[in-house]
């Protein structure tokens, strides 16, 4: 099993762990691929192309909307999943070690998705995989499928993937969505602009990178405002438990969110995105609008996943 | 997505979300696409009707009953299924709200089955679903299949479904099975025997409607005396939680109590069943008469739940 | 459905419940299988023999590895799977007993495989399964399908089930795993040394019984130096919540290991076996020697459960 490798070719037998080991050419590859499966999931043909085949789905963490839909798209390709949804169901309650775990459910499935509360903690286990792995998520790091439907989706909406001016707004400090979404857009040349309150901003070693590695166009400030001429707006939940302050997080959230009001003096082409789950932070009079691309968005991660499982265990 | 639709013809793309919807062509139709999804159930062949078809099984509140019996039924028409058993490994744990999950899950299953602890929540998030719903039991509301397969158990049991006079005993003032059951019989023009403690009683409103709707007889008693000469006696479990005097749950639910010394005194031909789990309402004493009908009753929910998927899936 | 029965020919139609249920043959044959089933594992193909079938995987306690183990060997044979993993979604939590809930799963699926945490609680529940059910663990009673693979492993590992001595070391007195390996191993004529602290020791009567009934040559001993010539050294964790006295937990449990000082001086054909999960009685730096097989052996879980699985429902 290679792992983390960069380089032409396609993810056929190797880890997805960071959307960082992925360069231009097979990010393209996986939304070609993409395409095609999302004609496959708009027939509801089933081509059984994983028939046979065992996903373990590893959630330490939960979260349904990604373990659902990597079920799906498993399910979609005729394959079967086995696996839990729930720490506490598992042997690492007995005190068994993440790398002992993901050795053993080598044993049992072809490829292991595993979402994990601890940044790094995937990666850790990596080599003690003897089957592909997917990261599903592990805390503040990595979550490279979701930055990958998020590219997909501004790809299907847009029209286009290249000279995009992004605006990321609201928590730019944990986001994991964020973070990873904003390498992505860089490896593609678009501008970001970054809205977020001075406590919450993406790290200035993060920002730095971006500029240096990709050359590309960043603006930062504290208004939302500055996201009314986006060519798209993603907008994640501001998260309740990042604030010490209580007040301090009702104040935030309360200031960026996108209603009516935002949408009437946006640009007429300004698509709203976001990982979802949302709370307060997208106001549901907005749902509507032809703008409002997050729920087409959602929907996106059953045929990005289903290219992904496809192009591990079948390649090409 | 039409909804709550009356009218003739078949469940195809339709929700299903209260037995009241359903007139009794449509009734009889379910009835008889549950004789043949029976000798489906019974033959253990497959006939892979729903193959590559995907039931969201999203349980708000523990049910393994419903929830594995629905599964069952979609394997056994060669579905897969994608869910969740628990409302803590959920988005709504996040602030999601029902409707947001629901939008959600239908772009990733063709069917959702959902059982929420609240009344009314799922007719609520109906608008939001983008693929077929079913009503899986939502607080003290509504739970459609449940009353369809108690039905069909009457049918398979007495030869007949009208002209029957059915003792309903217990609580039948919260009990969710029971009211369907109540609506579904009278529409069959049925009589019923309410026996239930004062405190308990069918809401006077409920009886009225039944009486005035369908012309139908109905008498009420506290004795369970009354229920000896019904040709079928339901009775669910009594609830401790419904009581706020302890004591009060215990006298009662010693009193309401199927056992040898009450079915030495019943006609013949009456039978006893259950929605199950039964607690101490039903002596374990009774369970090899041949008029303890519960768990057979029990086993109709699958192919009666195979019907139900496969008419709205697949149409006649 | 005949249950407990010992005597010649396969399992078709028959619960697994404990190894001792099982002679010499039934167990050869088992073991044949498992050989046939590890080819179709290795081989990736999908016979699909048990296709339609559904198993019903009833975890009254979590168990990941068992639960899995199953489930995949299960998929692999191209059968469904319905169930749960956690006793507070199931309706015991509503007072149902294990039979009333053995039956009705009856209806719903093809076998059962029951783990419970009480001893016994399965054996009472057999008389009202109306479909095969395999034992996955009874508290500290037996767990059939986890002395098979042990065995198999044995077999795999040494070339031969007979005429070895291996060493069982640690809690003798609880160990569920033990017990029943230490049967299975008996059967074959093998030599036992049982190594343990004075009050973890294998109960007497067990002890007398394997001698008696088997005629093999015991040895105990309370040094770990004992198991330096065994042909196999079977070691399961040590369970903290068996010890009365945290110190002396902490001191057995740290006396007990094996690390790569007792690999040096150990036979050069003595293998490390464990039921996994392992906490601190194999020393990491021994996972990747030659005779570490405790990986191996778990992944003999998937090939010996297909194989039981296979053999209950479809026969040689």
């Amino acid at each position: 099993m290679e792992s983390g490798s960069k380089g032409p070719g396609s993810l056929f037998n190797r880890n997805l762990v960071s959307i960082k080991q992925l360069d231009k050419g097979v990010i393209e590859e996986i939304l070609a691929e993409s395409e095609r499966m999302l004609e496959i999931y708009k027939s509801n043909s089933r081509p059984n192309l994983l028939a046979g085949r065992i996903m373990a789905s590893m959630f330490f963490e939960p979260s349904t909307r990604t373990r659902l839909s990597f079920e799906s798209a498993m399910h979609r390709l005729g394959g079967s999943v086995i696996g839990f949804a729930d720490p506490l169901s598992t042997s690492s309650a007995k005190g068994e070690t993440l790398s002992d775990t993901v050795r053993i459910m080598s044993a049992y499935a072809d490829i292991l998705v595993i979402r994990h509360p601890t940044e790094g903690a995937i990666t850790g286990a990596l080599d003690s995989a003897s089957v592909p792995l997917v990261n599903a998520g592990d805390g503040t790091g990595q979550h490279p499928t979701q930055a990958l439907y998020d590219l997909f989706a501004i790809k299907k909406e847009k029209g286009r993937l290249t000279n995009l001016n992004v605006a990321l707004v609201g928590d730019l400090k944990h986001g994991r969505a964020i973070h990873s979404l904003a390498y992505a857009l860089a490896i593609f040349g678009n501008s970001l602009t970054l809205i977020s309150p001075q406590s919450l901003k993406m790290p200035a070693s993060m920002v730095a990178d971006l500029e240096r590695s990709y050359g590309i166009r960043i603006i930062q400030h504290d208004s939302l405002d500055q996201a009314l001429n986006a060519d798209a707006v993603y907008i994640p939940r501001m998260q309740k438990e990042r604030f010490s302050d209580q007040k301090e997080y009702e104040r935030v959230a309360a200031y960026y969110v996108i209603d009516k009001r935002f949408m009437a003096m946006a640009g007429s082409d300004t698509i709203i995105l976001s990982p979802l789950p949302r709370t307060m932070e997208i106001n549901p009079e907005v749902d509507t609008m032809k703008n409002a691309a997050y729920f087409r968005q959602a929907a996106y991660g059953v045929p990005v996943r289903m290219a992904v499982l496809k192009m591990i265990l079948k390649g090409r």
